[in-house]
């Protein structure tokens, strides 16, 4: 297996750093804006990685560089706004496709806050049939969350329950950074993205319809010493993705955010400081068209850095409910990553190294023939046992809490 | 006299309006960074008045425009990064100089909380033999806070009380704007300035020095029904000029921002969305160097502009403490504007207007005789009755409550 890496940030440099250890493909090239970001992920490991510069916009540069290095793989961890580019250029390169994100939603013109637009993934899904009659698969959403939330929902629906009422995503933490009064711990762009649009739930009767942002606010308590954390529902792929492949009456996703964080993006949104489209700023060199949310992430320190002053653990999970042989049941299937032992390991952050490690063992089952499939895939279209147990074999074991 | 106004935004654009109705100036040169402004702030007025074009920082053009024009004075009535080089430049010209917020501070290096580094106006102040020397004004703080609110506490000084224990800004209002979540009644930028910056505090014993900001939070009841309003410490000129002048026991000033601002001002603060010195962006043209408070001044909608769309009424008043003939005594002194009234009378938002017409009736009793100096001077410097009585000929008129 040949794979191109198309961004070598948190997450992406995590991913080599992960993957120089497995012997599964032959060839990693590490593409990024900026070279020397690319550079400097490759420059520590075995001579399987090169390094390379592209425009994760340029379809055609990065088609040159799939062709030139003759790639089975595109595997992109940039920010959502590269996945459409990036995944057709996959598609005519005739290469298969991983991303963490799904191509991105457009709220509903007249009510935003009840029905969908343009949901994530759409047009990624518009063009399944394309993949499938290619015979390429686009494996959408396989980072933690979406990713291994989806893995624990097939799980749950082949394995533990007969019947189920919700899966709901749970994603939760106790993470600190030393010396910031504001940090987070992932990209602000994305965190922005999810966190205020309009968030999404499905139910079996109504399909899927939105909300207010951090509508239904409620405490819930995340295993290994994290404790409760309130949790609001956001716009997340699993939401998406779920109820394509699992048969449950609601899914949702609520996230971890608290009450401060809560807070400060209503009024990044109030401002106005969550806005893509540019405005016309001053600036000594004469106006310039910035994009507020740009500045916002260019103001804050890069999540990626701050993991020698982090402290604490984050944990995706899958919480269901439903019934087992007549019975009721509930459990939260969870992944929990320690940052004092993802930095001793792997030098990298608990929530980007936990977002890395999924794509980098679904690629391994992809190159040993264990998940195979075409078309536009979710992680809940394969098989679970084979993903969960090749997990446990990278150091990172899973948990189930029966509720 | 004649007066180059420097600054056609909301504020200078009201000092054209209300000085129109005056007689006691011959010429008016109304300049502006961008010539458009002032055209327009120009266009529905007498023959008195023109327009130029003008960067307030370059110190040669501005004197080129004192001198073309023949001014006697200049009126400063852009934001405060402005102040230095007009300030400048109407010495060098040999003309008076009048602004409505003083030369800005820098907090003291290693304890901004605790001491003052450079106060609001020391700059200024570090001139005053110089404009002596020359027999020109320069009279400083001369809007509605600083401006009236100094008036008021020499009043109060010279007729109401025999000793002074406390004499204590207080500013509110209910002014609220139609369909906007956040539209800020005053500039920005200034407010951020004044917000953020280390509030200041004198006392008689221990000289000024400042707090954290928002500190002292205390509820302040406003007269003409607005009512009870949370007022905080900030930095602001009233506390350094007041006690130059007149002896009290403390000096304070507190805003009324209520919950909902501070919380927002705070958010802009701990996300670095209130620093000038700029960060780079990346944007479509390429890497800018971009000030995130001017971004965020970029989004808000121009203050000037909103009239139309608010309601209610800015209420701007100094609270004096102290004794008359061995009794306690304490009084507020305070000017309400009614935006309905200034609209209708003015086409100006109440809380412009209100910082406006102070220095046309300063400049009118410069112009009349009724006030001379020469220095550095604040607006308690001079006679306050005289300065009272035109304010109501103006029609805008001022009251007090004993309490």
């Amino acid at each position: 297996m040949r794979i191109l890496l198309v961004g070598a940030g948190g997450v992406g440099t995590a991913v080599t750093r992960i993957a120089t250890r497995r012997p599964f493909f032959d060839h990693m090239v590490v593409a990024d804006y900026d070279l020397s970001r690319a550079e400097a992920a490759v420059a520590p490991l075995d001579a399987r990685f090169t390094a390379a510069r592209v425009d994760a916009a340029d379809q055609a540069a990065v088609l040159g560089l799939l062709t030139e290095h003759r790639c089975d793989v595109l595997l992109n961890a940039t920010d959502p706004r590269f996945v459409m580019p990036l995944f057709e250029a996959a598609l005519t390169a005739g290469a298969d496709y991983l991303d963490m994100a799904m191509s991105m939603s457009h709220p509903h013109p007249d009510l935003p806050y009840e029905r969908t637009g343009v949901k994530l993934g759409d047009e990624q899904f518009a063009r399944s049939g394309a993949w499938a009659d290619a015979g390429r698969l686009a494996l959408v959403g396989m980072g933690v969350e979406p990713g291994l939330s989806d893995v624990f929902a097939r799980y749950a629906a082949d394995e533990l329950f007969d019947e189920i009422e919700e899966i709901g995503v749970r994603d939760g933490g106790d993470l600190t950074v030393d010396g910031y009064d504001f940090a987070p711990s992932f990209s602000i762009w994305t965190t922005i993205e999810e966190c205020l649009n309009p968030p999404l739930i499905y139910e079996q009767e109504r399909g899927w319809f939105t909300t207010e942002p951090f509508s239904e606010p409620e405490i819930f308590d995340f295993p290994e010493g994290i404790g409760p954390v309130e949790c609001v529902n956001v716009e997340h792929e699993e939401v998406l993705l779920v109820p394509r492949w699992i048969d449950a009456g609601r899914v949702t996703f609520k996230y971890g955010l608290g009450e401060d964080f809560i807070a400060k993006l209503r009024t990044l949104h109030e401002l106005g400081l969550d806005r893509i489209e540019p405005v016309t700023v001053p600036t000594e060199d004469g106006p310039a068209r910035v994009s507020p949310r740009d500045l916002v992430a260019a103001l804050l320190p890069d999540p990626a850095g701050l993991g020698d002053r982090m402290h604490g653990k984050t944990c995706a999970g899958t919480w269901v409910k439903g019934t087992r042989d007549g019975e009721p049941r509930e459990v939260y299937l969870y992944h929990v990553v320690d940052n004092q032992w993802s930095m001793r390991e792997y030098g990298s952050q608990a929530v980007v190294w936990q977002t890395a490690v999924n794509p980098v063992v679904a690629l391994e089952l992809l190159a040993t023939g264990r998940w195979e499939g075409s078309g536009v895939l979710g992680p809940e279209a394969f098989e679970p046992r084979p993903f969960l147990d090749l997990l446990r074999e990278y150091g990172s074991p899973w948990g189930m809490r029966e509720q």
